[in-house]
C-alpha cells in the first residue's frame, strides 16, 4: 500500500514540531508539506534545527489549491478562527481534516462563539465534526472527515472524570480541577510571560474562573452525564517544558469504596492503548508520561472528607495535542492505533 | 544595648541555613553557636560554603550545659521528637525557645501523638507554647517563652483562610487546599525523591489525604472558627528550589461580593509587615516572594460556581520556617518586627 | 527472520532505561531479560513506571547460565569491574557483548588499570574488543564480538576532534576540551551532589585535571594522530537532565581557512547517519540533540587569535551511551544502522 | 548625617531591579527616583510586584532638570549610547554618575567605537572616568565622579586573572576564558532566545570569537600586564536565572607550584570584602555566590599539561553589575564598603 500523503498547515508552533516528529517516523504516512501563512518559503531548520538530516521539507506558503492537489489528509495547527478558513475549502474538496484548534470542538456553537468572542463561519461543517478523543468517540472518529482535536487541559480533566459521569456516585456540581501545565502550553510566542526568568523557579495560577478550556470540559462532561455540569477549573504555569498534571476533587454522594471506583476505571479504559489506570497507592507524575501519548490516572478516596481525589498526567503536546491527533488519524485510516506513537 | 546571644540547635538543614543568614545580618542579635548532634566539631564551610568570610562559627556538638551558659535564646531546627528533648532542659533553665519542628504546634496533644505516631514527653511545657504566627498570635508571642513555629504548608493555607473563619459567609466544610512546594521542602537528605533527575521537569502530588500538615491546618482554622473544621489538603512536589503556592477553593454560603471579601482581608491584615493582600485581578507567584518573608494573597470570586478561589504564595524556608521564626523573635524581644527580614 | 534475542545486565540505571526504551521499539530485536545483581525478581515498574503497558519484563537476578541459554546478545550496563565479571563467561559461551562500562575501551590496559585503580582480569578478551564508535571503527565493529562502548564525554570530544587528527594543521599539544554535562551523567545514585537543590540554578567544574575520561580521549586521539596526545579536559555539572556540550579550543599551526576545515569535516562524516556538521555561523545546543542519537558539530576559526573553536553536542545517555550501543548492535548484525534510533 | 539622595535612570531592567533592592536596604542612602524613558509615570509594581509595601516610588519620565535638582548621585542602568546622553548633563551639573553600561569602561575610545559601532560623544568626560572594579582601582574610585561599572563577564574573568598579570609565570598569549552565564544576562527583552522552552534543558555557546566583552577584558588585562594581551573568550547560555562561571586556561611559563600561585592570590585579595580565594581542592559554584556580591576563585595547576585552570563564580547581576556599582558608591562616599551588600 502506498503511504498516505499528509500535510500540516500552521507548521511553526510547538504542536506542529511534535506532529513533524511523529509523522516522519510513522510507517504508513508520507509527510508532504509544512505550510504556513508565509509570503515565501522558509527553511525548516532555522526554526527546528533538530530535523537536520531527517527531511528535505521546508515551510511553504499555504496555497490551498496546491495543498489540495498534493495531500489527502491535513493537520491544522493554527490558531482558532484561522483554522476554519482552511478547513472549509479542504473539506469541500473532500479532504480529511484534523484540526488542533478549538474551532471544531464544540457541539454548541453559541458556547464557542461566546468563549472565543468570534462568529463561527462553518456551522454546517461543524455538525459533522467529531471530538477527537478516542476513549470516548472511537467509533465516530472512524467515520469522521473533520476531527476537532481536544484541548490539552480538557484531555487531562475529561479522561480523569469520564468514567464517573454515568454513575450516580458523585455530586456532579462539586468538580474542581486544579491543573498545572508546563510552559510549552503557553505557545512559542516570546512574551514577558514566557521569558525564562519569569517562568523559572516560579509557579502561579492564571485565568482563574475564566479560562477558555472550561466550557470545553463542561460540554464534554455534560454530554457524558446527560445533564449540564459546571466545573471549577484553575490552570497554573509550572516551571517545566511540558506536561499537565490535573488534581481533581469530587464529593462522593454514594458510599462506594476505592476498589470499586478503580474497578470502574479499569473497565472503562480496558484495551485503551494510551490511558493507564494506576494501581492503589500510586500517583502519576508528568515526567513519567513526558514525550509519550499516555494519560496516567491515579486516585485516592478520602473517607474522612467524603471526597475522591483524582490525579491525571499527560504530555500537553502529545496526548494533549499532536499525539492524540495522530491517534485519531490512525483510527480514521484503520492503521495500528499506536503507529508512530510508541517511543 | 548589648546584642542578644542566640544559638541554633540542628544547624545543618535548609531552614538552619536561612536562620544563619538572617541572624548574621540581624542588627540586635549575636549568633553564638551552631550546634548539632555531633561527636566533634565540623567546619561550617564544608556544608555551607556561602558563609566563607561571614563568620568564624563552626558546627559544634550540642552540649546542653555549655549551650545554656552561652546563649539566651535558642532556635531548634531539629526533627520532631528530637526538638522536645532539647526544649525541656532549655526551658527549665529559663531560656527562650523557638522550635521549628512540629513538637509545640498543637494545643491538642492527642492529635500530635496520633499524627506523628509518638508520645509527647512535655505536656506541661506544651501548655505554655504559643503557635508562632504573628498575624494571629502577636500578643501571646510577646509573652511567650516557647514558640511552636508553624509548618510551611500550614502558614500558606492558614494565612489565606484566617480572615473568613469568623464570618458566616462560607461553607466551612468545603475548604480544599491544593498546594505546590519547591524541593527544599523535602529536606536536605539525598533520596531517590530528591534526585535532580527525579524532580526536574516533573510535578506530582504526594501524601494525598494523608499529609501531617493537615491536622495542624485544621486545629488552627478550627480555633479561629470556634468549631471543628476538616480541610482537604493535597501537597505537590514542584520543580523549583523554594516557594509554596496554595490554591484554595471554598464554597460561598452568603451572597457577598469580591470587594467586600477583599476589604475584610485588608482590614484583617492592616499593618501587618509581611502579609500582603493583592489588588483585584492580581495573583501571587512564588518567585515574587522568593527569598523574602512575605505572604502574598490573591483572590477571585467565581459567581458562576459560587466559589471563592484564594491563592497564597510564600517562601517555604522563610515565611514558612526561618523568617517567621525570626519575626517571632523580634516580637518577643520588642525589636523592630522586620529586623533582619527586609532584603 | 526471527528477532534477535537480547538481554540487558545492569538494568536499573539511566543508561539501561534508555536501552529498554530503544530495544522495545527496535524492529529486529526481542528484549528477553533485564538482569541485575539481585536476590530475587523486582518489578520493573517500581523503578521505571513509564514502561507500564509496554512490556511484561521485570528485573531478574543475573544468573549467567540461564542468561546464556536465553539470549544471543548482551548489553552490560554495569559499573566498571563488574562488567568484566560478566563479559568473560558470556564471551566464552560465544555470546556477543556490548559493554557500556570502561572495561573494554582501552587498548593499553596499563592505562585502564592506572585510571580505574584495579587489575583487569580479561586481558586476552580485551585484545578482541572493539571501541564502539561507528564513525571511526565501523568495519571492526561489524566483525566484533565484544564492543567497548565509548564514554559520554569521550564521544563528544573525539567526534569533534577526529577529522583534524590526521592533518598537520593544528598544534596537537594545544587541545583543551571544556565540557558541560546534564545531571543524568552523574548516575542514579542519590547523593548530596545529585540532590535537586544542589544542582538546580548552579553550574560548577569538577574533577579538574583528574577525570577518568581524559585517558580514554587521549588514547583514541593518539591512535588517530599516530603520536601521543595530551588533552586538557574539564567537565562541568550543568542544571539540566541530559546532554553534553563540549567547547574545544585548538591552536592552528597552518594557515587554513574555516571553509577548508568545514569541508574536511563534511567529507569525514559524509554518509554518517548520526554525526551532523553544522553550516557556517551555526552552533549546536544540547536541546537540539536531546533524546536523539545525533552528535552536532559546529566550528568557528578565530583568525585574530589563531585558534579553532569546535563545539559538539550529544545526548549523554544516547550517542553518549545507549544510542551508540544500539548503533553498534545494528552494525554488528547488519540491521539498518538507524533501526530503533530515529524518533 | 542625612541620607545621600540617589536616583536610578533606566529603571526597568534586571540590573535596575537589583539596584532598587540594594538601595532600599542601604543604611546611608535614600532612593528618590526611578526614572526611565517614559512619556508618563508607570507603576513600579506592574513591573516588579516584589516591592509591594517596600516603597512608594514609581517609574517617572527621565526629566534631567528635575532629576538634577532632586538627587546627588545617579546610577545609569541604560543601554550603551543612551547612557552617554544622560551622563554628560549630569556630570556638567556636578553630579556623581555610576554608569552600568559600556560607555565609560574604555580608556581607548577607538576600541569602544569599533566594538559598539557608534561614535562616543563625551571623550573629555571619558578621560575622567574610572573603571569601577574596587579590587584594581579602589583609590581612583574614591576620587571618581564618573564610574564605568564593569561588564559581567569581564568581572569574572579579570578578577580570576589579575594577580598573575604582573608576574612572568604565564604565557600571556595563552589565556582562554570559557564562561557560562544564567539567562538574566540576556536581559529582560522577550525574544525567541530568552523563551523558557528555548533556554530550559539546554546549554549552548554564542558569539564565539565575537563577543563585545572581549575588548573590555583585553584592555584591562593589558593595562595590568603592561603589554597588549589577546584573550580567547567564549560565552555560553546556561539554564539558570543568574550567575557566571568562568573556566580559564593558561599555559605556565615558569615552574611555579600551586601553593605559590594560591599564595599570590591570597595576598592580592587580602582584605578584599568580596573576593574570596578558595582553599586547595575546592572549586566555586554559581549557587554559592547567587544573590551575593562575592566573587569566588578556585584554581588547579595541572603539572601534566603545564596549564593552570582557574575557575571564578559571580552573580552576574550583583558583582557583575549592581552589587559592584553599589560597592563603588560606598567607596566614593566613604561608607562602609559592604553597606547594603551583605545579605
Amino acid at each position: 500500500m502506498s503511504a498516505l500523503k499528509v500535510a500540516i498547515i500552521g507548521a511553526k508552533g510547538y504542536a506542529a514540531r511534535e506532529l513533524i516528529a511523529i509523522l516522519l517516523r510513522h510507517p504508513k504516512v508520507e509527510l508532504v508539506a509544512l505550510a504556513d501563512k508565509l509570503d515565501q518559503p522558509e527553511p525548516l531548520l532555522d526554526c527546528f534545527p533538530e530535523f537536520r538530516g531527517r527531511t528535505n521539507l521546508n515551510f511553504t506558503p499555504a496555497d490551498i489549491p496546491s495543498l489540495i492537489s498534493g495531500a489527502e489528509t491535513f493537520f491544522l495547527a493554527l490558531p482558532h478562527k484561522a483554522a476554519q478558513d482552511y478547513a472549509v475549502p479542504l473539506c469541500a474538496a473532500g479532504k480529511t481534516v484534523i484540526d488542533l484548534s478549538a474551532d471544531f470542538r464544540f457541539e454548541d456553537l453559541s458556547v464557542y462563539e461566546k468563549t472565543y468572542a468570534i462568529k463561527h463561519i462553518a456551522a454546517e461543517l461543524n455538525k459533522q465534526a467529531v471530538y477527537g478523543m478516542p476513549e470516548l468517540n472511537r467509533e465516530k472518529i472512524k467515520k469522521g472527515r473533520i476531527i476537532g482535536n481536544p484541548g490539552c487541559y480538557p484531555t487531562s480533566v475529561i479522561l480523569a472524570c469520564a468514567p464517573l459521569m454515568q454513575t450516580d456516585w458523585i455530586d456532579r456540581a462539586s468538580i474542581i480541577a486544579d491543573s498545572k501545565s508546563g510552559v510549552s502550553g503557553a505557545g512559542r510566542a516570546a512574551t514577558p510571560v514566557t521569558h525564562y526568568v519569569s517562568c523559572n523557579e516560579s509557579i502561579r495560577a492564571y485565568s482563574i474562573a475564566a479560562h477558555r478550556h472550561t466550557p470545553e470540559i463542561e460540554e464534554k462532561l455534560s454530554l457524558l452525564a446527560g445533564e449540564p455540569i459546571a466545573v471549577q477549573f484553575t490552570p497554573h504555569l509550572t516551571p517545566m517544558d511540558r506536561g499537565i498534571l490535573s488534581t481533581i476533587y469530587i464529593n462522593m454522594k454514594k458510599d462506594v469504596g476505592e476498589p470499586e471506583i478503580r474497578s470502574l476505571y479499569e473497565k472503562f479504559y480496558r484495551g485503551e492503548p494510551f490511558t493507564r489506570v494506576l494501581p492503589e497507592g500510586q500517583t502519576p507524575a508528568t515526567k513519567t508520561v513526558a514525550c509519550t501519548n499516555y494519560c496516567d490516572i491515579g486516585m485516592k478516596l478520602d473517607k474522612r472528607t467524603g471526597r475522591l481525589i483524582l490525579v491525571s498526567a499527560i504530555d500537553n503536546l502529545l496526548k494533549g495535542a499532536s499525539g492524540q491527533a495522530v491517534q485519531c488519524l490512525n483510527i480514521l485510516y484503520d492503521f495500528e492505533e499506536t503507529a508512530g506513537l510508541l517511543v
